[in-house]
């Protein structure tokens, strides 16, 4: 949708509209349809305004308008304040008149239920017919204070006062939109953007992030999501802002199914799978905030300066106590306190009285209370030791004896010799508001600096992806394939066609050719009976291990083919799989979501797969490498790369078959639904991995691919 | 050393000194050795102040004496704040005049290195020879507010305005005590006691714990440790708090390897285990909070109503997202959402507009702002239901046009009635502090207040433990043993005759008597080398599984005296052991910790069992009950319960052979260093438990019996 031209160049002209008719405009700055006019003359809106008010000549100064037919020429936007079928009468009458574009604050729609819903989608039906896009309805607005086009109502634009700067904020909720907007004021950051789209019946978050991406002054963009259904367009604007080198830093609530739920009441809106919304993020290098303050802490540091280009920490404090709890923090984050290079400790030994300590943190003690300057002596030769990726300077006592605007001007010059990230803990408010002022991010304890250091330098490693070519042609569905399960030898063999290994096996109509089968093996086998019908087949006790010889192999099968007739499943051959030797079970698997389309899943294998969900889910199409360090991430890492003497597992060969089955389920996305197997047996290094059994769900895309073919 | 009763009312004289002695008293208000006589003068202390000071007759407006010999009696306290030497010659004298007790500020001691130790543990040895205890060296000092005894420098106290309260602070860091006291100032909660214990040459942050309990006012204890060596003080701290409904808690810092080495060089103290600290806490009802501000946010709430006395939260707000943020929140850290009661929201249901939702979380929309009686109409009902044990109100937005007050005064209305938790989220400055002016705790993001909410109901079910009576008579080393390994038959016998089931199995001499026992069992063995000096067999290839033929048990016996021969070992036997089947294998185990006494672990068991990691520890004497909770808390506990078909696990058989293994320990604990029991093979429900194999390491505790009985 936002790729289209047309409609950036209409999301663009949103943003910064040549004129502006608000219907229900008031005299009044504190109603609803007065707000946004009194925005705008304060904030110095050059383009023209309209106000439709019937019972008025003029409204806050500007002349206004007794209805829209009496305007001279169809305005770039209407803001649509009256209530109910009025909204409704002036969103129709817009479209007729040719606006480009309507921002509907109006409430009572799809938020009130099945009928307001209805309303909401035929009005928007006939507008996007008409050619005009809707923002809301129940929407906040829309602030643009890079050219005082402030058409949202919101009150938060009185409690903080505005400036201008180089952060949108784009929220589906309007308070979560104004909240964010005050916490970055409040935090001394300027922002141009903030938007809020409200019951998103036309225009979404993502494509409005696509449109402030295409403002040269924007340096970062701010998300807050309850829902997700255009995954395309915000993967547009990722990418967007990976060009540009723009941080975009998104908040997805509803994590939990009770989140979720309470989500879906708020807003309507679908719920998506959380753990998919974190591979979707990861995939598209979209660093995911937990809540509003951390979206807003992330920002104020990715602002001040570089991501960190590297994991290693140094804490530089006044309070030894602090030091701990720093590195506490950092370490439980997965960052690293390395020591100072030899050098540095030697220049800081000099420096620092005896009993401070020098190596990484470095404590300067309370002697900074009797030398205001150990500051500026101590942080010059850590700038320049290469030991250091990021910093954190945390100061818990200041106060009276302490020259606290010399630290903040020492650490500024800091921050700028070092050009790597620096945050500041201090808890005090006149300390903070000190180091705010020389451009210093700073954070109220050190779990908050650590978070924000540890996920910016999560970013910038989501950012050094490669990035992975992926397969777009789509490949056929089997020929004769119909939607639902395929056997697990149909599944296996799809499979191996992918290139991905199998286990040995032969698929056996009856008990001689199974016999014939493992002769031909020479070694134990297991016995499954095969069906499309039995995709749960260990449940029925249809699966026999280590089976060599053929009176318990005839008896086997015999046994099965007893429980298959009481199952009434009378389609069944047989499987004889040789019993193979590994050093750990795994699983790879395939779901295929109805936004996100396929993701990829890694994971520990065997029956309580679910059970101990000890998973890593990927987006494809990714790299071998990205499974190697999903793979080294689970919970069966550690023994993965080998412990009590045994071998470390082919890792590196599991990783390229999850590789390949990402490119296979992304073109084989139009008709595969889902894909698990399990278990992947690996081997020790060079020895590779065999998937042993498998289970292929096809989609209803089958039948579809079948009628067109027809 | 704490319930000796002199030392008691020596540490209860130092917090209510009749008389205190300042050496290095100064006229400067600024100076150290002038401020603690400042603070005393400003906030009333009623006792006699002793200046020292050989250069002035008065000390801010007090008589001065040139030296201590100089005084008309003995003071109960002398605060030290002369330098180096001068220190230490101050000290001698004190205690050379009867001087209860002396605060020495003064650096230089064991926190710059060996010699500055030795010289501490030479002063302090003759204070306490003397019968003077000391706090310090390197210490910020004392502070009661309740009698005006601010024998502290701590500049805290000018940067925020004392008020005394029901709170006691103390800390072994100056710094920490400071910023938890200026933290809780900065909330508006009272504080009397705030104490630093600094080098802890004698008295510790546990002894003064208990001091503080003495004293009725106090009504939240609060601690920061770096490191814990008088574990019993601290124990006897927690019952005294417990007896007195007092809620205790503390920060540990130094909680990773890199923090305690951080913290090792901050104090030179002995770093902990930190998994060791979380059992000693929670089997002593100590909440653990992570660092200063989240030990202060857990105290505002303690403070301002009960315990949660179940999980289930009530979230209210004025906007949708913060509903979807809180029910997130809480989710995450164990609480309930669960739906209010019919009658709750049918009364809200009239009293809310259409589009609001009802059920719980409550989203009683932006109508607040059209009607701001809405929270007064909507509480009440709440209040009453007995659905909720506590209380979220979320107000991510207010300002020009919300009644702000009168949100908080129907709060603070609510609360009372409700008589369970309350906590409010709100960043904005005004709105925070209107709601603390009514009383109410108030968090800046839904994470803050969920977090303290959940740590209050877990110290709620820590408290609610039923006390487990402790087998207190110390068990017998036996009768020959040394220190080290015992052999497994030797291991498996000691844990038998502590009532801990074993697998069948029999101690054979030779390859015959070997035969004998697999005849005898008639059924599949094991045959494991065994030895006092095989703590490892397996990783020696000396354990050989499935034996059901004599040939075959022939052979592996002559394997494995090869092997034996080869290493060395010449006073091996075999046992002899039936193969068991069972659903899972858990491990068990005991280690003796230098602080803190014996600890259990619980666990997923099998070779595994370091490098998965997913085990639980428990601090003995606990109940089955604890072991219980314990298991079901294990990443395998999905497992034990039965799933994809499976029987539950017998694990109350596990839980009560913990609980047994614990009291065991804690009578052992003088010979007994460690116990592995791994597997312990665990059936269906009813079946049992069993230990196939088992390591127990003595201490040189059996040494000492053995001398004392010779």
């Amino acid at each position: 949708m936002v790729s289209d031209n047309r409609d950036a160049a209409a999301l663009d002209r949103l943003l910064a509209p040549a004129s502006i008719a608000i219907v229900g405009a008031s005299d009044n700055p504190d109603k609803i349809g007065g707000r946004p006019i009194h925005y705008m003359r304060r904030h110095g809106y050059a383009g023209t305004l309209y106000p439709i008010n019937p019972q008025r000549a003029e409204v806050q100064g500007e002349r206004a308008w007794p209805d829209l037919d009496a305007l001279p020429a169809a305005p770039d936007l209407a803001i649509v304040a009256v209530a109910g079928e009025q909204a409704v009468l002036a969103v129709d009458r817009c479209a007729a008149l040719g606006v480009s574009a309507a921002i509907v604050i109006s409430a009572g729609f799809s938020e009130t239920g099945e009928a307001g819903r209805r309303t909401q989608d035929a009005m928007t039906a006939r507008a996007r017919a008409a050619g005009m896009r809707i923002v809301g309805p129940n929407s906040q607005g829309l602030a643009n204070f890079g050219n005082g086009a402030i058409a949202s109502f919101s009150t938060m634009f009185l409690e903080v006062e505005p400036q201008d700067g180089p952060v949108a904020v784009i929220s589906q909720s309007g308070g979560m939109c104004a909240m964010v907007y005050g916490l970055l004021r409040q935090r001394g950051v300027g922002v141009r953007h903030v938007h809020a789209t409200g019951n998103e019946a036309d225009v979404t978050v993502a494509e409005l992030a696509c449109a402030v991406l295409r403002d040269p002054e924007v340096r970062i963009v701010l998300l807050y999501l309850e829902s997700l259904r255009d995954a395309g367009a915000l993967a547009e604007a990722a990418a967007l802002a990976r060009a540009r080198n723009v941080p975009l830093i998104a908040v997805k609530a509803g994590r939990s199914e009770a989140g979720a739920r309470a989500a879906a009441s708020h807003t309507g809106a679908l719920a998506n799978e959380d753990r998919t919304v974190d591979a979707f993020f990861a995939h598209h290098a979209i660093l995911r905030a937990r809540d509003p303050q951390e979206l807003v802490r992330y920002a104020e540091l990715a602002l001040r300066g570089p991501l960190p280009q590297g994991p290693r920490m140094v804490v530089v404090s006044n309070s030894g106590a602090s030091c701990v709890l720093a590195v506490d923090a950092a370490v439980e984050r997965g960052l690293q306190i390395a020591p100072l290079g030899q050098a540095t400790q030697e220049i800081l030994g000099q420096r620092l009285p005896g009993f401070a300590t020098t190596g990484n943190p470095v404590d300067i003690t309370a002697a900074l209370l009797s030398n205001n300057g150990l500051f500026g002596e101590v942080l010059p030769p850590i700038a320049q030791d290469p030991a250091a990726d990021m910093f954190l300077i945390d100061i818990p006592v200041a106060g009276r004896g302490y020259d606290v605007a010399r630290f903040a001007a020492d650490t500024a010059r800091f921050a700028q010799a070092a050009a790597k990230p620096v945050a500041v803990v201090a808890w005090q408010a006149p300390v903070a508001s000190t180091f705010r002022a020389h451009g210093v991010p700073v954070y109220a304890d050190e779990q908050q600096a650590v978070e924000a250091l540890a996920a910016l330098w999560r970013l910038h490693r989501l950012r050094e992806r490669a990035p992975v070519e992926a397969s777009v042609a789509p490949v056929e569905a089997p020929a004769d394939a119909r939607p639902g399960f395929l056997s697990e030898a149909a599944s296996l063999a799809l499979l191996a066609a992918q290139g991905i290994a199998v286990g040995e096996h032969a698929l056996c109509a009856n008990a001689d050719a199974a016999v014939a089968a493992w002769r031909r093996m020479g070694a134990p086998v297991a016995l499954k009976a095969c069906s499309a019908r039995l995709p749960h087949k260990s449940e029925h006790g249809l699966v026999a291990l280590g089976i060599n010889d053929e009176a318990a192999l005839r008896e086997a099968l015999a046994r099965q083919a007893q429980t298959l007739a009481r199952l009434g499943v009378d389609d069944a051959s047989w499987i004889v799989a040789r019993m193979q030797r590994g050093l750990h079970e795994l699983a790879l698997g395939v779901r295929n979501d109805p936004v996100f389309g396929p993701v990829v899943m890694v994971g520990a294998g065997g029956k309580y797969v679910e059970a101990l969900g000890d998973v890593a889910l990927l987006m494809p199409p990714f790299a071998a490498e990205d499974a190697l360090a999903a793979l080294r991430g689970l919970r069966i890492g550690r023994l993965l790369a080998g412990v009590r003497g045994e071998p470390a597992a082919d890792m590196q060969a599991v990783a390229e078959q999850a590789a390949r089955l990402g490119r296979y389920a992304l073109a084989a996305a139009g008709h595969v639904a889902s894909i698990d197997i399990n278990p992947v047996l690996v081997g020790a290094q060079g020895e590779g991995a065999v998937a042993l059994d498998a289970l292929v769900e096809l989609s209803d895309g089958v039948s579809e691919a079948a009628r067109r073919a027809a």
